[in-house]
């Protein structure tokens, strides 16, 4: 070890022997967040963040894309509001901070600091919106809400996360139908082309939708512990916020008729998926697209003549190209830096050192397989591209052979029981329709209903819990 | 008039009528903000939320460019840690928003709304902060702040505001005030640059400071009705929060000492700076860097054959160009389209009908000064770029035109009623030091010290107050 070395990687808890305490042990270690003084709060650290942003520019392009616009809604939503629409002030109101004084002065009427903020857009639908020539109006925010959770876990459940919510507002049923499936086709392509993480598309049951959604759409996503994970969701509202908030407009017919309305988010919980989905013994492993940095250049034998001039010459080229590359020439040891972006889940880590400088070559190596390759330096932006896109496809194959080897099909719950024996997993099993049905599933199994899959298949003709008819196959799992 | 025109295109007041309600009419017409039922608070709709994406994306690469990485911390601050520095507390606590129960429990203890988070990052430093190693530390996060204002205008001052604060924390007090220094003149590049806002870099008085710092650093515009507006501010803290948090790191030779600490921001101010500097009776006029869109095309004659299509190529080629550009097609009158785009202070307006197509040219408006020319097709690009110039540099030139005839010297009280009675501005006069006379100037002119210009003149050998030998040239203004 080097005499300076800054500290040792400490090496963290297996997953087969505690997966909760390898996760928390993760992103400490890796550096994505800290604990602070607030409960069930956490600071997001630079390495963290950084993730963030990837998945921010990333996704935030495809909004625009698809022609959505960011606007900037209060934190504050006065009790009042947040009362206007029924099923949704019952969904929320428990789990809400209320702020009550402002300064040394008690407030008229109490606010809550946005658990999500569709009675604000509906204030502001119901102001702007007047003519069938308003319509659509497709906004999104990128912002954080709280939810007073009593337990909490980094990422995957915490008073406060970052998240994006799409609010928009169309003139039909269809229109806005088809708006909720689209933006699921969008979190589902982002799922699996920046994050190599194939999800399950399907509808929520009645009893697992959004407080005043009409039908809430979500993408599922297995963990490496068989635990299931929702990764995003899509709602879509009917008119029922719009009467709640008399936004109405003037059709082309000269006829008022109530708008239509989604919303859809993602939140920081996606990097807990990326974790869990991707991470291992070593550390965090980090999909090329959204990893900070996707090439570390360690230089071996730095000291020796060239080295190091070759080490940044290489550097520029790569970052020149448009990859997030990293040199660490720190006066740490070879070892020590192997472990650390390890743990850091770097895709690629470049060696270079005075043999390989006589070459003509360097080593590639690829983070999830530990596999080593010697290149030639003449075509090493394009080597290196290469080497990114095998990560990211063996991150995605991995990650679809854990999900399929751990999907199992069952049509008695004693088979979901024997199934889920061997580790949990989803569980593909058709279902009548009967929330009482659905409850006992969970109460005798663990596994809750996750989602209606899209893609359906008929197993059986029969209720996994009632034997009676069944009209939908169900994908169930224990969830995060 | 069109028969689907949307709406007509209000006239505004005019500035010279009614300054106050000029600005309420550009930030409502120009569709910059909503107003919400939260008082104090504003919707950001897309075309201003658009503005600020800007701001962000060019500040945020100047502050990677200096080696600043961004961070997320909790939006909330329990009461113990907001108390910590003393200072800071007394100047902040007033006007905090208290949050005082999650869901329907009571909290143990009350947590505030961040008002400025230099509490949360000292609790991380004293955390993560531990050798010379560890050291500097150069985050930034872009967030939202509350401060419980009383009466509030949209941009200038809002209970809800978004901003970026910088904090960093340093070994020495040296390293500490370079990057204090360092991130005021990444301030007053911006302004310059990007929002084509002139801005005189000082020192605030003791009076001024922000609560907690040693000394406090600001960046001052004078808007078109001769106020002044603080666009940005640089604290140094020296070692006052470390020692109230216990942030100490071992030193090169063994020894512990406490760290020093900077932080800096600027906020969506900045938009109604924009508004106040550049814009005019006919709307808003935006510098290029930041505005939305940069070049307008509004077809004549859009129903005669060619003239959609030789539109769209043109939009084409600007958007190829890297140029934000739209193309109104829709079917109001160029008459409708004209107001509207000066209205939202586009700064280049491309007019192309028949007759131009014909003489192979199109005719570019700038928005600043109506000034029409008629440029070549062929080198569209070169000219649209050459014309964004001349918007930033004649925007530039009025702005800093107005400020100097502005500001004015003075000798004495009297001097400063006198130069004022012909309109706001800035005055330029000497101070003693003596808090009692920077109050009693403000009392006697309405002019409050501003900042302590670092581009020193020695007017006088006197206070322009009490007489005594001067100390400083002082920079006096009403302020926003």
């Amino acid at each position: 070890m080097a005499k300076n070395e800054k500290k040792q990687v400490a090496a963290i808890t297996s997953m087969d022997e505690d997966f909760a305490q390898w996760y928390t042990d993760i992103v400490k270690k890796a550096e994505l967040i800290a604990y602070t003084s607030v409960k069930g709060c956490m600071v997001i650290r630079p390495y963290g963040y950084a993730i963030w942003e990837n998945i921010q520019r990333i996704l935030d392009g495809m909004f625009k894309e698809t022609g959505h616009e960011n606007v900037n809604m209060p934190m504050f939503i006065p009790e009042s509001l947040l009362q206007k629409e029924k099923d949704h002030v019952e969904g929320f109101a428990p789990e809400v901070a209320w702020v009550t004084h402002g300064g040394s002065n008690r407030l008229e009427e109490r606010l809550c600091v946005r658990p999500t903020s569709e009675t604000l857009f509906c204030e502001h639908y119901a102001d702007i919106v007047h003519s069938y020539r308003d319509l659509p109006k497709l906004y999104n925010q990128w912002v954080s809400v709280v939810r007073w959770e009593k337990t909490t876990r980094p990422f995957l459940r915490s008073r406060e996360f970052l998240w994006q919510e799409g609010h928009t507002i169309h003139a039909t049923a269809e229109e806005a139908i088809a708006e909720t499936e689209r933006m699921l086709n969008v979190y589902t392509k982002f799922c699996e082309d920046a994050l190599a993480m194939p999800v399950v598309q399907g509808k929520k049951t009645e009893s697992d939708k959004f407080a005043g959604a009409v039908s809430t759409y979500a993408i599922e996503a297995l963990m490496h512990d068989g635990k299931a994970l929702q990764a995003g969701t899509s709602h879509y509202f009917g008119d029922g916020f719009a009467k709640a908030f008399g936004i109405q407009y003037t059709d082309k017919d000269n006829t008022l008729r109530y708008a239509h309305q989604t919303s859809w988010g993602v939140t920081t919980r996606l990097i807990g998926a990326i974790i869990m989905t991707h991470g291992d013994n070593n550390g965090l492993v980090l999909p090329p697209a959204v990893a900070p940095i996707q090439v570390v250049i360690v230089p071996a034998a730095m000291h020796k003549e060239g080295v190091l001039d070759k080490a940044n010459e290489l550097y520029d080229r790569l970052k020149a190209a448009g990859i997030r590359v990293k040199l660490d020439d720190s006066d740490n040891s070879p070892g020590w830096k192997f472990a650390e972006y390890e743990m850091k889940g770097v895709p690629v880590r470049l060696e270079i050192g005075p043999r390989d400088i006589a070459a003509g070559q360097c080593v590639l190596v690829t983070r999830h397989n530990g596999e080593k390759t010697a290149v030639s330096l003449e075509t090493l932006e394009d080597s290196v591209q290469e080497k990114l896109t095998v990560v990211h496809d063996g991150l995605y194959a991995a990650a679809l052979e854990n999900r399929e080897k751990r999907t199992y099909q069952c049509k008695t719950i004693e088979e979901m029981n024997d199934a889920l024996a061997h580790g949990d997993g989803f569980i593909e099993a058709m279902w009548c329709g009967d929330e009482a049905c659905e409850d006992e599933v969970k109460a005798q199994t663990g596994a809750g209903s996750r989602c209606i899959p899209f893609h359906q298949k008929q197993l059986s003709d029969t209720c996994v819990c009632c034997g009676k008819p069944a009209k939908h196959m169900v994908l169930w799992g224990k969830a995060y």
